[in-house]
């Protein structure tokens, strides 16, 4: 299994214009540059068509932003587990609040992950639905309330509750799952925040991808850490 | 509007175990190669998420295997048009059988696919279906039956009236758009009989991708042209 | 084939809460009491879960909201053309705004109702989606502008060139499909602007399930075809 | 909160033939004569479509086949919680094997189900799976492993340890909810073995459905509880 070490802080940079091709590139180089002037565990989840260009250009790892559950074959279209690993990706996020899955696609894709070698982050609503997901033993769940996704407070002055509330539900569930949170994170004392709560590190999006200095909001990002 | 000179033979790589990674790019090669050396017109249709890297690779039209019509902004997961034609490829398949669409979203896709400068492929399957896709102007209309797709009859031999129904269809409804025919086809003949039924090139995946040596089914597949 | 005689006002209860349990049994007693009084044809889609009663209450048309192309058999919680038919409606709107189908499924849809003796009323949002349906030969087409619906203005108003490229649109594919349209509809002049602009009949919802006398608004309705 | 006594029989009629229009009301009147000739608890979940009407017809509890968890409005064709209560059924299996839902629906669903006082009975194809679902604290938890259903082997013979880990997994996290089982069970031999295993009952299907007398079947089913 590839090791994702914590404590990380996974960059989603979603579909927005300012990570669009050569800028996704770019922007994953400002990731990684960071990760090694502090040290920092940091990933990016590139648009899934820049998968496989950028998992072979810096080095930090690199997940998808999704996967389906499905068999190399007769998929036109679809992101395997096996073509996500094949592209030098090490893991992926799974039902994103964007990208909802049905609870027996997680869990096909959760397993299949683990047998290519994934790492998997299943993101989830709530603490009961992270007490969910952690029932299959994924690497990761991170935790989004969706009100707050995109906001400007981050969830961990919003709603601390449901940060500490699904850290306590998936250890009782499953110790050897990590817990991250996301939604409005935008600063060193929210990544701060976020740890004191019991998770093993955040996941964001805008925040660092619509922020008018990346490389500057990462370094903030960082500092608390 | 990039454009796509006819005929055309475009190569789904699917998610074949053969195309995934390394290999995609290997292929990609390949088949530029064939097209370098004879000429011919060929387009390929990478996994997704090779699709950037392939793209920036090959100097042959690289199209995407499917594309969803949404918007730059928080679509994690997603392939927007925007993405796609920021990586570097120069149009898509949409509906394909493996990826079945809503019909108000391939109007959409089409639409937001024009506006992006991507050429639309839409795939349907039959020929009251390719008259149908016709009306939203897509640039080529490519008609696979399903139930031939992955056999080893070409629906050129199978079932001719389909394609020539759908050639007749498609003209009637608006006669800018090209038509392609898939399913079955492995040789030259078979890409020989498809341009005499009236199309503008074919659409073909485990003839070329599966072949145990798919230089020599590209050459064969052309020479007929 | 059962007939859906025309000009015919087909009234969708969609969801809505004044539509629900009996109050839907009683809504579609009104809709058959001011048809009988009347003589215009009046038919109702009544919630989905109500459609067997229904069905069997009242002596105008009855029909589904929506049902899915699936064989009898294994389909937990999917309504099925033969158990539509086996429930005494005549027929069942298709790819309703709020419930978008694959372009492959209205296809087989639409055949399925043949098979199975349905009426099939293919809603579009388009003129050009319009001419697309047509292709599959249902009994009626309804254009309706998504951005119109549920509003104030009737699409024989905001937008008569929508209804009336619908229209010539499927009489060029298919001149035995029928056109009806909807959005916005309230008043007898509605109804009649949509007549005189070529259509069949008119498909609407809150415009008779959200008025606070449902009677009232039907006779104003009917009042001048 | 409606209530559905334990130990209980959930007959699915999914969209069998042998369970559409007239036949689903009769079949209904079968199981509710069998439960008041023996006292045992069982309920029905008859096609959509027929929900109302059997929920009036019958005096045992009627569940739908699956519901959408979406408020009343602008829903056409769609199951919402609302309507389900309104219909005079009791509550309603989700995420069968045969129409999965996303987590997150899963959550919502449960949730509006206990908002609009219906008993929900979420489907699950794993011991893993059950306990994910027991964290949205359903009525019922039934687990029926996919590759079993329909099938001539009972799951408490051929996989009795997925019932037993079900049983045990949703205990660990919700002790309220019961657990049921299902596929392949015939006999009253199978449902005797499923609460040996400690379930609260089972879930069936096609060992009534299409058994060529039901009553007799159900008979038997009941003869060892």
């Amino acid at each position: 299994m590839t090791e994702l070490r914590t404590p990380v802080i996974i960059i989603n940079f979603k579909a927005y214009s300012e990570a669009e091709g050569p800028k996704a590139i770019k922007l994953a180089r400002i990731c990684a540059g960071v990760a090694e002037e502090t040290g920092v565990n940091i990933a990016v989840c590139p648009p899934i068509v820049e998968l496989g260009k950028i998992a072979r250009t810096v080095r930090i790892p690199v997940l998808s932003q999704h996967l389906d559950p499905m068999m190399p074959g007769s998929a036109t279209g679809w992101a395997t587990p096996s073509m996500v690993a094949a592209s030098g990706a090490v893991g992926t996020l799974l039902n994103h609040a964007e990208h909802h899955m049905m609870l027996a696609d997680i869990r096909q894709a959760v397993e299949m992950c683990r047998t290519a070698g994934l790492i998997s982050v299943v993101c989830t609503d709530s603490a009961s639905s992270s007490g969910a997901a952690a029932f299959f033993s994924p690497d990761f769940v991170a935790v989004e309330p969706p009100e707050l996704i995109g906001g400007d407070t981050s969830v961990t002055d919003a709603n601390p509750e449901v940060v500490k509330g699904a850290v306590d539900t998936v250890r009782r569930v499953n110790d050897n799952v990590a817990v991250l949170c996301g939604a409005g994170i935008k600063t060193g004392e929210d990544v701060r925040s976020a740890l004191d709560l019991g998770t093993d590190g955040v996941l964001l999006a805008s925040g660092v991808v619509k922020h008018k200095d990346p490389r500057q909001a990462l370094r903030d990002l960082v500092s608390r850490i």
